[in-house]
């Protein structure tokens, strides 16, 4: 029975406030690569591994939030894409490849099997599985569809716009017919929304000393449907700028993961006046539509209707960093770490 | 042509934190009892009139809501119960009651005859028409059924909650089979949603250091439904407790009207973790469903199964008083001012 060597990302501790690199530890475990007979489990190779905001959540003591929390201590779990390399379970055999909840390790028995799924290694990029075609893509799809209802020539504003869920969320509502303003925190992310990614608008959030009148410049008629990654002082900001029936759709906040007492919200008044729904969503009510949304988004993706952006991070060691740098938007697009290409 | 006395309540200034009497003035004037030929008009005399938190909003220079803003030096209006006494319009005749936007004033020519209607004096006592029948009715009713989506079973929290809405929400879902729990602010007001409105619950939020910790005794599962009428920090307590794909109807944010510079809204995380629905709303959207309400909410009331309490003031010099009492909570039930009886 053949044991290798393991490199593994471990939570230290549980966390306060903005997540840091001490935080997390790399060590050097070992795996066997053989799965226990009758554990009907597979063993993997992990190829690419996902870094999302969510995660921040679960790195908090006693968050009483929709998935338990790490243990300080233990290996990280995230969305990765995988290589099966001893499998006792017919789902899957030797040389598959698969996405779903892996750790952040070279090497991982998965015996959840309910939390993989085969996937084919084709023409579309298999790193795209945990971004265009993985759950960032699904919150997109299902958020801009079913939460905020959108209508042709909707006025349209995503924040973390050149993010793994904004930017698909900024070219489905272009192709839908809206105008589609984005905001994000760099000049070169600004022209990537403008340029590569078919915005009709952009503004750099950190350049504007006044977010409610750069949303006025953006959208002097208001907006229809905010699409909010951020939450905070741009929550509040679009509030004011929304139009009569707008659409909130709260896929994250971001913003409030830096800080252990953020500022509040004070325009809710206007969901009043304007009669808005804001609606907070997750995209794992919304698994039913999977098949659908890989259709409908794969397509777009060979017809090249939408690209996609993706900031691909080599090396397991440097899996701290990426993460950490989603709390600063260090980012541009999606934020993978390349454990191995196979 | 006879000219008599009217008095009549005036708006002094534009007003910026909680209303007070002094903000409006009673004065001496007067009204002629004839309607302008070919204007097409109505003269009422006014009976009863409404006291509503929105009329606060108009109050304000530059406010961008729903409804313009009163002028200073002109007659406040706002919903009322009259008589007609002349007419150049063919849909109303001597004799006639009618309820709509009226002025605070003895007598008024009414020459928007899209905002009143006839009404029949019968069983339903006349001020009803300003509370259980009239915009507060239909403010319940559409905010009930419509935006709060409620099954049977349903855990429903209301705010203000003896007020001239929530009375009636609360009753509507004791009937649509939920579990009910109301706030107030007053031992009294406690008693009267225990005893004679059929509330399960309730508490005063006065006599609470902990919102939420109240929240939590409450509804130890959780709420499903919150029909917000105050906003502020009991939005903020309610958010933390409520259940997964919670609704939040808001309704008004009366808190908000006593504030310049009011407290924040810190729990918004949770539309996402429990995916949330909060939405706003004005019973003026849902006017094509005011004769099911009126058949709905009448017959509720002929069979004894909804009380309506009310707060009437004698008197139109009085007017002011009970005005500002709505932000602080003097009036026990709909706030109704007796400007004559017929």
């Amino acid at each position: 029975m053949a044991v290798v060597p393991n490199k593994q990302v471990v939570l230290k501790w549980f966390i306060v406030g903005a997540p840091q690199e001490k935080d997390m530890e790399v060590r050097e475990g070992t795996a066997e690569l053989k799965v226990p007979e009758g554990s009907g489990g597979v063993l993997v190779k992990n190829l690419y591994l996902s870094c999302d905001p969510y995660m921040r959540g679960r790195m908090r003591e006693n968050y009483s939030s929709y998935i338990p929390p790490f243990q300080p201590g233990s290996v990280i779990e995230g969305f990765g894409v995988a290589k099966v390399i001893d499998s006792d379970n017919q789902n899957f055999k030797i040389g598959d490849y698969v996405s779903g909840i892996t750790g952040w390790e070279q090497y991982s028995l998965i015996t959840r099997n309910e939390h993989i799924k085969k996937i084919e290694k084709d023409d579309i990029p298999l790193p795209f599985h945990l971004g265009l075609l993985g759950m960032p893509g699904l919150t997109a799809y299902a958020g801009f569809y079913e939460v905020c209802t959108p209508k042709k020539g909707d006025y349209v504003f995503v924040s973390a716009a050149s993010g793994a869920v904004g930017q698909i969320v900024g070219q489905l509502a272009k192709i839908y017919g809206c105008y589609v303003v984005g905001s994000a925190g760099s000049q070169q992310k600004v022209d990537l929304l403008k340029g590569k990614l078919g915005f009709d608008d952009a503004f750099n959030y950190k350049e504007e000393s006044d977010l409610s009148a750069a949303l006025k410049r953006c959208f002097p008629e208001g907006i229809d449907i905010y699409f909010d990654n951020v939450g905070g002082a741009m929550l509040d900001a679009a509030l004011v700028n929304m139009r009569v029936h707008g659409r909130v759709a709260v896929c994250g906040m971001v913003s409030l993961h830096a800080y252990t007492d953020p500022e509040g919200i004070h325009n809710l008044f206007t969901l009043v006046q304007k009669r808005i729904r804001m609606e907070g969503f997750l995209q794992s009510d919304y698994l039913h539509l999977y098949p659908k949304f890989v259709e409908c988004v794969a397509n777009y993706y060979r017809q090249g209707k939408i690209v996609y952006l993706e900031d691909m991070k080599e090396g397991l060691e440097n899996a701290p960093a990426a993460f950490i740098g989603l709390f600063s938007g260090k980012n541009v697009g999606k934020q993978v770490v390349c454990v191995a290409r196979d």
